[in-house]
């Protein structure tokens, strides 16, 4: 039996399938990562609460109040974003906020918010490069090679279609100064980021300066939390601009919202009329 | 054309189809409610930023305080709950973060994500009734006579199956009574409240106490929050906790988890075996 | 015990919790509403199969053709509805097929995916008023008047934005009337219908003719579905466009497509910018 | 301008953004692939609308028929499957027949729902590596080495952690035998899934026979479509499952369904009860 605790109890076994370290319930009372509940409503700040349920341990006060910074820089960047389009649309179709909310959190996939993830991947290889013995800059050019190698040359977390320079990222990545000047982090993903920006100024001949997704990645790691976890932080965050337009949507009278104004039409450019044939 | 803004510029047209009030961006400057967002970062809590996405205006210190409170609160109940087990779930699946938030959060519907809305709403239609004149206690028997008419018997925001007194309502409506002295909130939806479960205790001679929606639609609606914004920021709430649990079970090698152990059956209870018939 | 079964044995407790009569399973054999998944495959048709599962007998062979033919004609109507739209801007974003499936299908609530259910519950009130004695124009108008007052004025399944006459719904009709032809259906719902249709031409002075959502509702009640399956149904249905536009769209190269072309913009109507001030 | 049709006009420009060779749509007609939608309805059957759709064209009754048999094949495997559990779960929470579809068909990612798709995967490699020259059986084994060394040692589409033989599998193969023998499909992918049996059962020495996922791989490898498909088709089927329990699930009264009955509990794991610290 694979999931067998090593007893015949049902209960146990069932009990153990379930398991976790994250909350302990009994009635009357709720713990979170040992924490009763109430010690921690009123207590703690809601970034603070978000850190302990994902690690386990209460952060410091400046620990909290870097990933504070990232969670209010990414809550939205308007309608024309998919998650935000689709939370507008959803609610016209009916949706209460919980399911606009769903479908709109869909969207952050790979491409709409695995760009910080990957960064920070990005990151953590070139310093796994300079635990080799590499130069940061070595290191950097060499992952950068491997890097656009296997996945193309569009390096995550650097450039932006709409923004020459996006206001988010220089704010961010002067908190993350001030706390390595506070010895709260090394600094030690901001100084990768910066090699990899240096590097493609260079071999570009221009800036393509570090988004949103190169500068909370550089938070995230800084703080100690996984690749895929500034995925789901990103998505905490986006929550919110999503619940904003899900909200700001639902006052309207619009029903089954489309992507376009009804005036406009999509093109056609498939195959001409058939007539019936021998099939049908 | 209707959504004409009044003249023939098809551009005009979509970008007055897309419309908001929540964001302006043009490149290299985003801004929310009007605020640039470089002077929000690293300045507002993350709760103040939520509460300016919602509302339009930042919130005071206090304001921000109790609505965290809230925040904090609800984030988890464990993987009985059908979020959490969802969330579970689907990472077993081969789904990644930002999905299994989606489909959790999808459960987050008018049972398992309403009670919270549902409470705002009785409380407010009980205050509303008082405006008519009627005492707050006989408005509190009107209200709770046609809400179980209507309704059925459950009243939401009291009583929980499993906590016989649940311990974040408690603690949250101290919150309230502490704001209320201060002078931050008036303390009428609390007085409701308390209203509601003093009518329920006479009536069934026990107390049903509040859980912990009916303890955070006191504090939305103290704070001014629309019934169904009770459920949206329940949903930022749980999707911590929702998170968690999704990064948890990721280490775990489990592949499509099923509700039970693999040892454990469920139990058919259809039409017996069927001979091939004509239809086949 | 809530969901007791009477014993005191785990076991037997959780598989009466998940009990089904649906499908039955043990190593080795598989079978729905009592025929082995083998005896099925190869001899039903999946509309029967369909009908199978949600109903628990096999269908007629016209059964299944006219249930059939509302699965082929709702399948899809174009990339601004929003359930399309979705569908291809979530394969954008980087979602599977099937996360892809999933946000769109989320988007077929109350308003984009209800109007049949809605439709079907109209006719059967109608003819519910019927048997208390009413002639069908009289009970049609009751109704009609009592749907009005408590919904609104919008009757669903009838009136499109788009087609002034919709091509679907006569072809459909006409089946249906085959059918009764045959004695496969009474004909009571299709001629609720028509009588809907009827009042109101004399009520407005023009026809509003039936559209798909009236009548496959038609359909689904004159096969004896209830309402929610109206929905159900339409879901499956619409499903196959859903994955056809996402399949299309996973051969473009685009990524994160918004709403409208990156050309165009949308409009900021809020706030002006401020300053900042004391709570930043 | 990246999506510009090369001209300056807006609509034009909008229009192309959302281009689409699936379906025509014009005030008052409706045409899919060509064909008026009239002309479809109540004349092909449903997975022949299902193949036009994918496809664009329409097939001839024998291909129609073995995808129906493949669509017929996979529609549920009981409340233990993620899928179906999400799906009844969905709907005690207080989700519509599409919500609970759509949270459940969300789960069938890479490891619920992507074993199809990846058995074609490793066909369609066995059958490129036999155009380089090489034997079937030779192949098999080059083809098998890579994947363990690149996948691991599951190979997909074989094995069942259940079925000793899955009874699904067998049918579905002989059906694709018969098709062979009429000339509607040559059987090389069908000659490369067996080739990977009994490569697999000469090297472990007990026969890991095909499953469902391994034997509808075959039928949609055979009929051309590529793998992808194979997890779209798959949704189709299983949708039909989900919608059946999502159905029969709303009849209980059942409110917030977890995953065990509620006298079970879950084990709590993690740290012991913590002191309030100074960080609270």
């Amino acid at each position: 039996m694979a999931m067998s605790t090593g007893n015949d109890d049902p209960r146990s076994e069932a009990a153990h399938y379930w398991r976790t370290s994250i909350c302990d319930i009994s009635p009357g009372r709720i713990s979170f990562r040992g924490y009763p509940v109430q010690d921690l409503i009123g207590s703690v700040s809601f970034p603070a609460m978000i850190w302990l349920m994902l690690r386990g341990e209460l952060p410091t006060v400046h620990q909290a109040s870097l990933l504070e910074a990232a969670l209010v820089a990414s809550v939205d960047h308007g309608p024309q974003a998919p998650s935000i389009a689709v939370s507008r649309m959803a609610v016209s179709c009916g949706l209460p906020l919980n399911g606009a909310m769903a479908s709109a959190i869909n969207m952050l996939d790979d491409v709409h918010g695995g760009a910080g993830q990957q960064a920070l991947e990005l990151y953590l290889e070139i310093l796994a490069c300079v635990e080799t013995g590499e130069t940061l800059d070595a290191a950097t050019a060499i992952i950068i090679d491997q890097w656009t190698a296997s996945h193309g040359k569009y390096l995550p977390g650097f450039g932006h279609r709409f923004h020459p320079v996006d206001p988010r990222a220089g704010r961010l990545i002067d908190l993350v100064e001030d706390m390595v000047g506070k010895g709260v982090v090394t600094g030690r993903i901001a100084a990768a980021a910066r090699a990899v920006e240096a590097l493609m100024a260079a071999r570009k001949g221009k800036l393509i300066p570090m988004n949103i997704d190169g500068a909370t990645a550089v938070i995230y790691g800084e703080l100690g939390f996984p690749p895929p976890l500034a995925r789901g932080i990103f998505c905490l965050s986006r929550a919110v601009g999503i619940l904003a337009h899900a909200w700001e949507q639902s006052s309207r009278g619009e029903r089954n919202k489309g992507p376009m104004p009804r005036s406009f039409s999509f093109l056609y450019e498939g195959q001409h009329p058939k007539e019936s044939d021998d099939r049908l």
